[in-house]
């Protein structure tokens, strides 16, 4: 077993799984607190100059899993490690949101599309050229991949 | 705390921290197999249509961490969570890799930058739509940024 230690809360408008959006893209200008434990607010030094960073989380509302899912934005099953499902083996989730500012422990981000009160685990900054190379393809998204601004969440939470 | 069980192994050609790549960018063309546990297998389905998979990982080899650390690519100390150094406050890693083929349990990649024995713990499609809107800015990294490609670890697992 990997245990690993909530460094912080993440606050958001949606308190309940569903009706929230389900990426970032479905959250544009949606504004959220990203609030760091004290003892971590030192090491948010030099996160201000980024424009967006990675937020990585419990997804703490998610219960159980299927390895077989249909997605938000289709109606064939899929592996759930082709999606971002809430309900994984390991329920982590990953956002990328765009940073604001930063007031001592608090972190003010938009495109926030985590609920209410989730457990932060991590926070790394985007880089992008470090996290793709080459000609990107995308599966079974690429036909319903623009439909994700509109999309919401309903119960695959549960 | 949050307890994750790892999904499978990541395999690559670097046993020692030292002397590794820091970023996939790093590490283009580098062979590497992430093998999932034969339990999980039925979750990869559909995964091969993307040519990027995000790995999620724990830093098996890293132990404690500092909130201001000395970057790989720079000289002056940040806050921890404006890099992607690998001693952190929970020790999880993330790389995007490039897919070549699956084969049964075994996911064959390349531009691996990860430890050989690595416990995986989540797999997610790499869908660049999802994980940035607007204008990027990647503050300390604007200069050193480039460099990435040349610069390798050193002792900062330990």
């Amino acid at each position: 077993m990997v245990d690993f230690k909530p460094i912080g809360t993440i606050r958001s408008p949606y308190t309940d799984p569903e009706g929230m959006p389900i990426q970032p893209a479905g959250a544009v200008g949606v504004r959220g607190n990203v609030e760091v434990f004290d003892e971590y607010v030192p090491g948010l030094s030099a996160l201000d100059g980024f424009s967006h960073i990675i937020l990585l989380y419990e997804f703490h509302r998610s219960s159980g899993f299927d390895l077989k899912v249909v997605p938000f934005l289709d109606s064939t099953p899929r592996g759930v490690f082709a999606t971002r499902a809430p309900r994984r083996p390991n329920p982590l989730g990953m956002s990328v949101v765009r940073l604001e500012r930063i007031e001592g422990a608090v972190i003010h981000v938009l495109d926030i599309d985590v609920l209410d009160g989730t457990p932060l685990l991590d926070i790394k900054p985007h880089v992008p050229h470090f996290d793709s190379q080459g000609e990107v393809r995308i599966g079974w998204l690429e036909e319903q991949g623009n439909e994700v601004a509109e999309r919401r969440s309903d119960s695959r939470f549960r």
